[in-house]
Order: structure tokens, then sequence, then C-alpha cells
């Protein structure tokens, strides 16, 4: 046993899992064994939400009986219905996310219930909400209501759909399908992590999820997209007749000025992360459609510049946040859209967590003071 | 490093804090550095919190400006008063208190910032409200409004009036607010450590608390207070004639089957719980005073037979639930007031977390099958 932390638990092994691997030296990321590389592209977002919570990709039956509970779960329940419009009033989106999924639990079938059945339920449930939530919050604040489901289409359809108010293009839906599968799970990160922690107190799903949203909230976790995509903006904004040769000069002078940039770096990934590459390649292919792809360039020349200065590569949220921008998402629903996937690795790991449960609680190093005696007010 | 991960964290040293320190050999706790036999019965919980959020013990000035800030912040706000009567209808004590807390976030004066100032502001306010949080949805549950505080009171005082409708003895509202001062902080307990987690993503510091409350829900964690109620509820409702003889019966039932025994034992204490001693103490003295002292009888009995036959020594739970019980609190609000008084705690760590902060993101260890083939659905 260590007798100093390892600051921020970096290189300690905290917990067992059979959901995700990461091969942080090659570059290379595994749900349940199967390469990222492999199911990008090729598997939907709805065969990876049950490859992670039930342990195998569905035969054609099973992912059927799936989807229509993904159906049945898409719905917002009494207490969400009643206070969407206060919450999509005065709270910011994450904050909203969390405070939905709360009151939400409150009209869950399987409330109560640690049972793995009820779980399972739940974890559909969640994962076929979250959408909804996002795109019903977004909806509200606008002062309208949400457009219905369309049974045929898929989860990532329906979102982009609902969100957007119009049907997306095929390609459209495909390429969001796939931002989805690339951001379901990734080991024991912090949100992660939470929701296992809170988990292991034999405390119920939503409570693990709404942990896990309020962790990815920080911009040090799922919050790292927006700022890219903010930090973009206003770099294009003070230049828009050079934005290229503007992201040169002001990371430069940001990282001069000991400044972080977000969407680099990765505590795991020594290498570039497998998810990047994906993203750009999807990156470019919507900058093209658009007919603007000065954010795609710009993104380019800010991924050279910090890996010529800092040596740093580019990570899932850094070309996240254009090809959501290329999509038409809100800049302030993209760490939403984050949770949107996410769910299916927390639900997963709550799971997994519940199967096999201890409670965690570490240790701590004290480095206050000792042997105080404590003076009574009046003699204060 | 480790190569395999401690089951649950246990004996891992997590993080550093300058708030508390336990010594489980000798069983002894401290709050910065104050030994807790010292601050029992002769701190007051607003002197505590003060200490544990701000660094040391206030002066008779520094504590009337403190217990002024904790009457300006004793407000429910537009969205908790919105959805007050919904939640409370349909949503269990711990689950209102993490979506009370979520929705408060929206109505608090320094929302969206985590400054160091708007912290302190913020930590004051989440002492403040969440005794009003219980009171208010006991009332609400019961189809009534909670009675105003009163500004002379003290924070233990205002809770037992708001919650039972009137103003308790003296000496109530000192065993309570002694209660209060035993449960405020705990080193890197499962609920502080989820709210570090969250914190140290920079989220904000009520998403913290949120993530804090769901953990604390969790039976093998704040959740044991109240089955430790139940437990001797039930026991006594089986043998009203003889409860204390049925309590070694069921004890050693129970433990024979392999059933565990909910307020025993503890991650970190080897001997008696500190706590533990004063809580036994105050609930000797409730139940003197109530005429009926069954229940204290019992839990004599059942920390003597689970001592011989398991050496597991009572925890902070135990006579928690007993001196609750007493002091007339419903068994379903024990975990919910468990939650007034960490608050000081969680609100002290997110500060001391953000003071220097680095994102807390593990390892794991992969367990699963590797290197598959994904199979496209329509060849599976």
């Amino acid at each position: 046993m260590a007798d100093k932390p390892s600051r921020g638990l970096a290189d300690v092994i905290a917990a067992s899992t059979a959901l995700s691997d990461i091969d942080g030296r090659a570059g290379l990321l595994f749900y349940r064994g199967y390469d990222i590389h492999q199911l990008a592209g090729s598997a939907t977002f709805e065969e990876i939400a049950y490859l992670l919570q039930r342990g195998h990709p569905p035969s054609a039956g099973e992912l059927a009986a799936y989807r229509a509970e993904v159906s049945g779960g898409r719905f917002l329940g009494k207490l969400v219905t009643a206070g969407l419009a206060d919450v999509a009033g005065s709270q910011a989106p994450m904050e909203a996310m969390r405070t939905l999924v709360s009151l939400a639990s409150a009209d869950d079938l399987d409330k109560n219930s640690n049972a793995p059945e009820a779980n399972s339920r739940k974890a559909v449930r969640l994962v076929a909400q979250q959408p909804l939530f996002v795109a019903a919050y977004h909806a509200a604040r606008g002062g309208l209501e949400v457009l219905p489901a369309i049974d045929g289409l898929g989860l990532a359809a329906n979102f982009l759909l609902q969100l957007r108010g119009a049907p997306p293009s095929e390609r459209e839906a495909q390429i969001f399908d796939t931002c989805l599968v690339l951001h379901a799970d990734h080991t024991m990160n912090a949100s992660t992590f939470a929701a296992r922690i809170c988990a292991a107190t034999l405390s119920d799903m939503h409570s693990a999820v709404v942990a896990a949203i309020g962790t990815l909230k920080g911009p040090l976790h799922g919050g790292a997209n927006e700022q890219v995509m903010r930090t973009l903006t206003e770099i294009r904004d003070t230049a828009p007749g050079d934005p290229v040769g503007a992201v040169e000069r002001e990371v430069v002078r940001r990282l001069a000025a000991g400044e972080k940039i977000m969407g680099f770096g990765h505590r795991v990934y020594k290498t570039e992360d497998p998810r990047a590459t994906h993203l750009r390649t999807m990156s470019a292919e919507l900058a093209e459609a658009s007919g603007d792809d000065t954010f795609y360039r710009m993104s380019r020349r800010m991924e050279e510049v910090v890996l010529a200065e800092k040596g740093l590569y580019p990570n899932v949220d850094f070309y996240a946040a254009t090809v959501y921008h290329f999509l038409r998402i809100p800049a302030d629903l993209f760490t939403p859209v984050f949770s949107v996937s996410r769910m299916a690795g927390w639900t997963a790991h709550v799971i997994e967590q519940h199967a096999d449960n201890r409670l965690i609680r570490p240790d701590s190093e004290y480095i206050g003071e000792r042997a105080l005696t404590w003076i009574p007010l009046d003699q204060r």
C-alpha cells in the first residue's frame, strides 16, 4: 500500500470491467473485445447499447425487441412534463439534464428495484429518454413542443428529427449514429467512476446516472467539446479574413501564456485517440457537404500547431465539436449529446457494479494540522 | 503501480485532505485537527460547518456573520417551490433531496461560478437549505406548509421546529445539534469521494452535492440508519412481550444465515467508532426521558450479540437510529437528516478540491474477452 496518493488516481487501477479496454500506447479502444475501428460505421448505436448492457451482440430478433423497448421507453413522464418549462427557462443544459433524470426516476416503472431484470429495463429506458430530454429541453426553451419520434427510425435519426424539427438526411443520421457509437463507453472515465461509486453503495441506477451527468458537466470532462467550438468561433470572429492564420497565432500565444487548449491530450492515450480518427474524417465530409469548411480547416491547423508545440494529440472532444456544428446542433448541447451516448456505458457499468458489488471507499492522506485544542466560543 | 485493483479501493489512499482524519485502530476522529470527543457537546453545528468550510474556528463576530448568512440562505427558491408538491407526492425522501438540490441550483445567486468566494457563499446556502428541504418535503407530503424558521434559533433547533411543527426543548435541540456535529465529515467516505470526483472535472458545487446525495442514498452508506430502525421495529413487533430476548434470537439466526446486520462494522474503524460512543449516551438519555426505553435496551443487546458473534462494533448509523427515533423524526427521513449534516463536509471538500484541482481519472483492469471480430448484423 502506498502512503502517498497518486494525484488524480493517475495510473491507479480502481476497478475491473469487462465493458471496455484501452491500449493507450497503441491508441486502441475495445468495447467488450471488439475494436472500435471495426464498430465505427458498421454497428448502430442500439447494437452497441445492447452489447454493453447485455453482454453480446444482438441477433436480428434481439435487436428488434431492444428497439421496441427503446420506443416504449421514449416518454417524458409526469414529473418531467410538469417541470420542463421551468427547468428549460432557468437551468443551463447540463444542469437541466441532471434535474430531468432525477425527476424521471419518479415515473420509472421499476423504481425502487435494483434487481438485475429491473436494472436491465431501466437501462434501456434511460438510453431511450436521454435524447428525448435533450430535444424536449431545446424545444421548451424556444417555447415549442418536441415533435413525436418516428418508430421506423433509429435513435440517432429520431434525435436529429426531434432536436431540429425536421428529419435528417440518411447520411447525417448515419454519421451521428457513428458519433454515438464512438462515445458510448470509455473505461473508468470520471463520470463512469462517479456512477460506479454511487451504485456501489447499492443506491439506484438513476442516482448513479445523475451523479455521472453532474460529473460529465465539468469542462475537464464532457464540457470540453463545447469549449472547442467556442474557441474556434471566437478566433474566426476576430479574423474572418484569415481564420486559419489566426488559429496558428492564437494557439501559439495561448500556449506561451500557459493556457490550456481544450480538446487535446488525454490521461490514458499517449498517441492519437482512435475516436478522433473517425471524427476527423466525418468532420471533413460534413464540412465539404456544407459548402463552408472554415471550421474544419481551422481545426486541422490547430491540431498541427498543438502537436508541434506541445506534442499533444486531439481527443474525442476535438473533432466532435465541428461534426456536431455541421450537424446543426447548438454548441451548448454538445455535452448533453455526449450524455445521450455515454448513457449506454453508464447504465452498463451500474449493471456490472451491482452484479459483483463492494462498497468503494478509499482512504485519504491527512495533510492538515494535528492535536489542536478546541477553545469554547466564549473563551475564543 | 499495482496491476490488480484493490476491491472497493480498500486501504488505497485516493486523495489528500486537511478536513478530517481517522485513526481507525485507536478509534479517533478529528476535524481539522480537533478531536471529535472535544467537539461533541461543546461546539455547535454552525461552528463546525464554519471550521470545515473556512479553515479555522470562528470568532464570535465571524460566527454571528455566518449565522446571518445561514438565515439569508434559508429559502426554497422558485424551482423548488414550483416542484415541491409533485416531488413530495412521488419521490422517496432521498430521491427527492437529489431532485430538490438539483432544482435549487437554478436559484442560486452565484450560479455558474466556481470562484472561491462564490463557492464559499454557495456552501453556506447549501447548509442552510438542506434542513429546510427535508422539512418542506415532509410538510408537503402531508399537505402542509412548512413553518417559518425563527431567527434567534440555531440550525438544529430550527430543523426540529420546521420538521415537527413545534419548537423542541432546549435539550432536544442540543442533542440534535451534537448529532449534526458528529456526522459533519468523515474523510473519503463514498459520497464525499463521489462529490470530489465530480468537482474535479471543474463541475459546480451543486452537481457535486447532487452526486453525493445519490451516493449517500445507498443502504451500504447513509441508508443504513433507516435500516437499523426498521430492523428494531420489526423484531419488537414480532415479540412485544420480550423484545430484548427476541433481538438476541433474531440476530443469532440472521448471522447464522449469513445475513448482514446493518449498523455494525466499518471499513476504517477496527474498534468502536468514536461517534457511536456519543450517540449511545444520547440515546440512553432520550430513552429515559421518553418513558419507553425498549428500543434502547434492544440496541444494547444487539450490540453485545454482534460483538460476541462477529467481533463487530456499532458504527455511526447504529445509535443514530434510536436517537432520531426518540427525537420523533420519521425513520424514512434518517438518511436525509444525515445529508443535512454531511452537507458541511461535502461543500468543504468541493472547496478543497477546487483549490488544488486535478481530474480524478483512474485506470481499470480489463477482465472481458479479447480480439473478437464484429460480424455485421445481416451475417449474424
